[in-house]
């Protein structure tokens, strides 16, 4: 397991990405719009870790309401995974509360999953793997 | 750059530590208390990054404040750098708030200083460089 990437949620991808580029003194990789989930996104690489900057593109999005609730901030933790289907069994079985029992596709390449922020003392847990 | 370790706010290190054990499937590998800083740590290795469960001991502890203001969940992020005066320097002058102008020891051998999560898009971020 490795952490994938840390989602932080912004209201203007724009402003976001300049200050995220002077912190880490390079520049953002990629832009990817998920329409399904109402999200603009910008991807950092920072050692094996991206930093991935989610601004909503609607008033439905998770995003949206996450920033109207509790303000710009960290939103998620995503940890890769060698097999996603195994580990919501295990961590179902183990009582862990997820949010998708089935995973769903993400932005990235991903095929994902999120535990329920009950299960982990209020951290919002994204499990990922890459789709071959 | 690499992110060193994520810091999250806990209320109970105990109970904490053994749902983050369950969720990454490995122990956490040491116990550290940070008396200057009223907080007790656990840390995990996660691929080349740490989780460090943060525990107040008392209620003076930004950790206390912070899990009464916001409840538990991520607290920080640290970046580790090769030069914390040199990035703590470049940062100052491209406009970032530094809430330590100079470095303070913090756990796990480190030379630590954070910057306001106001220029940060909220997100609390912490330099770290490993003291020689």
């Amino acid at each position: 397991m490795k952490l994938e990437h840390i989602g932080i949620a912004v209201k203007d991808l724009e402003s976001a990405n300049q200050l995220f580029e002077t912190l880490f003194n390079k520049p953002h990789y990629k832009i990817e719009e998920v329409a399904s989930e109402g999200v603009k996104t910008s991807f950092f690489q920072v050692g094996e870790s991206k930093i991935e900057l989610l601004e909503a593109t609607n008033e439905e999005s998770a995003i949206y309401k996450f920033i109207e609730k509790k303000g710009e901030g960290i939103h998620h933790l995503a940890f890769e995974v060698a097999d996603i289907d195994a580990e919501i069994k295990r961590l179902s079985e183990a009582g862990y509360q997820l949010i998708h029992q089935t995973p769903k596709d993400g932005a990235d390449n991903k095929r994902i999953a999120f535990l329920h922020p009950k299960s982990t003392n209020g951290v919002l847990v994204e499990l990922c793997q890459e789709k071959s």
